[in-house]
């Protein structure tokens, strides 16, 4: 049985510090960190919400993929990443449904596995899936 | 302070049955409570990931704004949810920084208040505030 969590929740904004004020100014949530994802070509803003997140997607020059979504459809929430234990046995079952995946695993923030599946096949939802590196306890 | 969760994640569907599968064959979650709301003429699926939750939304007949949205954008992710623990003072934030209200505050599933936030007033994201109910402890 897989222990599946939301990772995080994607957001695609056009820029950062106007989009981080609805949650200091209105949600209070203060503890957001900001980092510059070099070879995505984002800036991206972490907002910590219980024991989930909202990433805020700011594209820089020459990004693609967040920047036709904004070209295509303005700025709104872009994906869900559900965290799993075991990538590749999910990524088998995945396979086994016909669900397309979005180029291959690579790593990503926090150097974890990830891997994004076409949302024309989970009803329109860009989902992100980010294998939990394996704790001792799960031995 | 105010102790913000997120309290779901809303995502438009054409069939509540077709869009149950990702969750239940892939991610191996099979504790899905399906409801109709008469009122607001949704058929909803809730889906529990760890501390917070997946809100599948199917239109029935004559039903309008998930309708208008399934329309225009086909499925996809509709809203995210936020709980508050005090929405009258969340409220009179939100009026002070201009950000518009849609419609009025008004009582939703387990009759908990909610209101929903203008999506161009929030980066493109079609927030619902959820007040909890207060606890004891909290007094």
């Amino acid at each position: 049985m897989e222990n599946v969590q939301i990772d995080h929740i994607g957001i695609a904004v056009r820029n950062l510090e106007n989009a981080t004020a609805f949650y200091k100014d209105i949600l209070e949530l203060h503890q957001i960190e900001t980092e510059i994802l070099e070879e995505r070509k984002l800036k991206i803003a972490m907002i910590p919400i219980d024991e989930t997140r909202i990433e805020l997607l700011e594209p820089m020059e020459g990004e693609e993929a967040v920047s036709t979504f904004l070209k295509k459809r303005g700025e709104g929430i872009h994906h869900i990443a559900f965290s799993v234990t075991d990538l590749d046995r999910i990524l088998k079952r995945v396979v086994e449904k016909g669900i397309r995946i979005i180029g291959k695993p690579s790593i990503g923030a926090g150097g974890k596995r990830v891997v994004f599946l076409h949302p024309k096949d989970v009803n329109g939802v860009l989902v992100e899936l980010v294998e939990q590196p394996k704790t001792v306890e799960e031995g």
